[in-house]
């Protein structure tokens, strides 16, 4: 007997191109980007910047490159900065905003729900670089959807009093919008609604999408003539990156695609619960289940073709465009039948 | 009529050197300690590794220096590093152990008293660095006494316990002592009853001891080699620094005495407490007031010749071998004036 | 009349893909490769250590971060390395072997002819270590072909000696090959005789091959695992990369296409001389040309439809795959025009 | 038969305190430098800028501290620096200025004499900031007397020269004026007209004065308050530091004393001349000598009771205010000794 194809809810940048987004990568100008600009590359930026409201936008090869230009133009050496404990700054990018950056993280409590802190926090927070030896506090960085806290939404009005908070207190906004478009759409806002108060953003085309490669970073125009500098710098200055580009800007069109995955994530939840599983209520496309065992549990499900991984204590799911209602359905049933062969 | 001399809470810091000090400065043997070895530094570093149990030790302008070169030694760039919420590396030193020493913080909560985390958080903490793409965890910071937590101690067998958590997680520790004197005094154990387990310690000989420049890093050979290099690199180096060696010598012999600022501030406690204030119960020479309006308060007491500093959001009051009993009760004295007139 | 079209000397980076790349493109298999590893990025990443005689290899989205995460792994804070003056981790990549890396570099004269010293220089500058305070030197990285020295060839028994005295003095090689493969088709060795004694070498597969983004780096399987977390952390990890690798895949087959560049280079350089420029007879690739002044030349050759770069205070002329021996006449005519019009 | 005592001529840096420093380190004023101010500190650099014609200045535990902040305050990130080769902040400081500071240095040739470049040079090195993707160079470091140039002054109108081609370049300046003091004495003009055009200046109290520990950098008030807290980061703000500065305070007053150690130098070279040494007139109190085997001379000169160290590949002397004329004879004659017994 052969063994099932495993059904991959690691995460939703396992997606793959699909073959209208080949098309178009082999149809699309390309020109050296890095000695001026790949035509398909600007276009790309462009519609990202008018998506976010935002007057300009690089792309970069990954969001974890993104945060980091951000961040480092951001902060000056030893700047201390505040983001939501579990923040994917803090926990999934191998310390860079420390080294590299420079940053001094403070790492928030959720006050205010799941990801978020308080306003007041914020402000609380934001005092003290009175004296000349007094850590400086310069920038708050938000992610939306929080990736720790089940893809959990900021809505707008409470997006807005994070980011006046933060410019009251003199603190510069850096959003991690990874999953901005998931909160989007499942808030039913366009995405510059939750860029309002924001200096840089930060959005992904490889999560749930399908584009193969790429994150945009988004700003005013002088921080974006830098963040080109620091990309450099960092290596992540490409040539041809049309290529990429033209996958990206079909990427863009399927925002409204991605209910579907949320639709799926609400049905894979309610199975997990019926299952006995402690499970939260999705918000998006992410799943956390508690379970007794993670590294366990893991490897069970492994073995029965359901791939997850460990998050925050948890096993985590993610729905994507590349997993469909029924294998929504064959994961539970697997992963039933080893629930019932455990009794 | 003349204003008052003010009596100066803010610090142990502020403590001068006395005749006896300046007398062994001006009669030390010297040395250029950068070349080769200054013969009274040489003595210091040795008297300190004794008293602390460790193989060998450097002379450094400062604690900060000691920490930020053990961080700096202890980490790769981008290993996360944990030390209890308000330790002074996360929030008095600008963020050096980020942008210099490359180490990624993560605050533990006082889940087990004023200023310590339990050992099973340390245990938790140190899990995860599995995965080629996690953030690796490699050093324990502990601070004893904890200047935040109002100079709490952490007595041997609690220290014995995180110490050896952090050893079963891989981690380093360093310890950062610049008030250990007390704590041994406090607990009345050896100093080297509270190094057990770790792999560097700083200790500073300018806190309540009267000495006017210096800490002193301990740590194996190995690591002091090293360190001796980096203190070099951050412009720590110094020449004849056996004027301020002798000092430091004179310092230490004075250990025991601290146990009269104990009873300074504990007396200082009881006082405020008796004036309304809302108060600690000091276990070394800090005490902790709450009060409404801090920036406020101080402001008002420096009026009436009383100094202090805030600290996290309360007042702080450190007791020295320059206040003596009569200061405190004059202290109060002013501050409950102040207090009658309030009313 | 219409502007006719340029013809873009300005860098071999600037080829684009071809309908077999595309194709190929379309039709790889691929994975995420942050989460375990895409089939075709290893398949690319095997065959560069192949033809690189390494045990392992790494694909990374530039050049620059190639030679970036290598220096960042040979190099500990503050060490020397040496380079040969006008090398490219010097001179154009913004600076980040000394922000990023931590490396102190000390530029060596082309001692031995263009692009590199004597192994008498190296065997110099290694001494000095001897003192806890003396600079550390760590690392030796050598550039083939050398940019800077207008693609100038290191013959492998030169190259050998080099890296044999680094290996005496205690330093580690890196090998930044962006145009490797050119030196190789000049010198008629293969690749590997050319990476003969050294830790690291990065090659490219977007300059004149055809292939939109991408270079590797190469090594041991350790170096190969750190430089896989360290290419995370500067946020060049990507996802689908195999649509990339593809690409890469095919441009390691055109190698031995690059004698035609060559060839053109040379035509061009014969040309240039027979107009009155003063030429470098190309070993390469690369014509410099001096002018009196670069920037008005660089000018009026663009107005023309010539397009170069400035370059070491000369004008380089990069011959690649998309410029015709027809395309290289053409130059000339309209540059000969032009300095006949000037008389 | 007793070893004679060595004569120590490896540094100016090893003169020691007399009494009349004792008495005014034990008598001085002192206070917390770190928490507010130590009135003797503040009067020491008041006494500096006042010297050196600047605005502010602040003390530091050692000019390569010095140095240090001053780079971190001028350079951002990458920026590119330029230095006579030979430069401290190149060769002596341990890659500070890379991996701490974040600059990546171009030393310059000594074009126009020892230690020290053309204006021409310094023009043509600072233009190329054009392209967002070049290297931005934004400070030119001198030295003044330059320590590997044996000593060598720079004369006031090159320096303005110096100063001036910076300038025009958008270059900042800064001095490293650890033996400035020499340089003044020896050209007979007054420290301030060294620093003409300069943006910030290092000088040290500890080199041929008998002050034991401390140097002073000075600039403009904006400077010297970001300075402070970049002291207080690398752990260089000390508390008590008016026991140092009453030492550095007498110092200050001996610089016309340091004509003695011109004189002893001008003595030492001559009489090396005489030995058949290869020896460079000295301009100050440094003399250089070439041997054929620099370990086994320093070596055998040790043996004999004269001390020296290695540097550029010669033996490096310093005279200063602990060795007499005599002391001079005495050493001339006991490694005349050893040559006779070589032959």
């Amino acid at each position: 007997m052969t063994k099932p194809a495993p059904i991959d809810l690691r995460s939703d940048t396992v997606t793959r191109p699909d073959d209208s987004m080949y098309a178009a990568m082999s149809a699309a100008q390309v020109g050296d980007d890095v000695l001026d600009h790949d035509p398909t590359m600007r276009a790309l930026e462009d519609e990202v910047a008018r998506l976010l409201g935002t007057a300009a936008a690089l792309w970069v090869p990954t969001g974890t490159q993104g945060n980091l230009i951000a961040l480092a133009l951001h902060l000056r050496r030893g700047d201390r900065f505040l983001a939501p404990r579990g923040a994917h700054v803090l926990t999934h990018e191998l310390g860079s905003a420390a080294w590299l950056a420079g940053g001094m993280p403070d790492p928030l409590e959720w006050s205010a729900g799941p990801g978020r802190p308080t306003p007041d926090v914020i402000r609380a927070s934001a005092d003290g670089g009175a004296r000349y030896d007094a850590l400086r506090t310069t920038l708050l960085c938000l992610e939306n959807t929080h990736n720790e806290a089940g893809g959990a939404v900021v809505p707008p009005h409470e997006h807005a009093q994070l980011a006046a908070a933060a410019r009251d207190g003199g603190l510069a906004v850096h959003l991690d919008g990874a999953r901005l478009w998931n909160a989007s759409v499942a808030l039913g806002v366009p995405p510059a609604a939750l860029t309002v108060g924001v200096d840089s953003a930060q959005v992904c085309l490889s999560k749930g999408l399908g584009a193969p490669v790429g994150s945009v970073l988004a700003g005013d125009r002088d921080f974006i003539a830098e963040a080109r500098r620091m990309r450099k710098a960092l290596g992540g200055g490409v040539r041809q990156g049309g290529v990429l580009a033209a996958a990206g800007l079909i990427a863009l069109k399927r925002i409204d695609q991605l209910a579907e995955d949320h639709a799926h994530a609400a049905r894979l939840a309610t199975g997990l619960a019926g299952l006995g599983f402690d499970v939260t209520t999705p918000q998006t496309n992410i799943v956390l289940a508690a379970v007794p065992d993670v590294r366990l549990s893991l490897a069970r499900m492994r073995a029965l073709g359901v791939l997850a991984v460990p998050m925050a204590g948890k096993i985590r799911f993610v729905t994507h465009r590349d997993v469909t209602e029924a294998d929504v359905d064959e994961a539970l049933r697997r992963i039933g039948e080893d629930q019932g062969g455990q009794r």
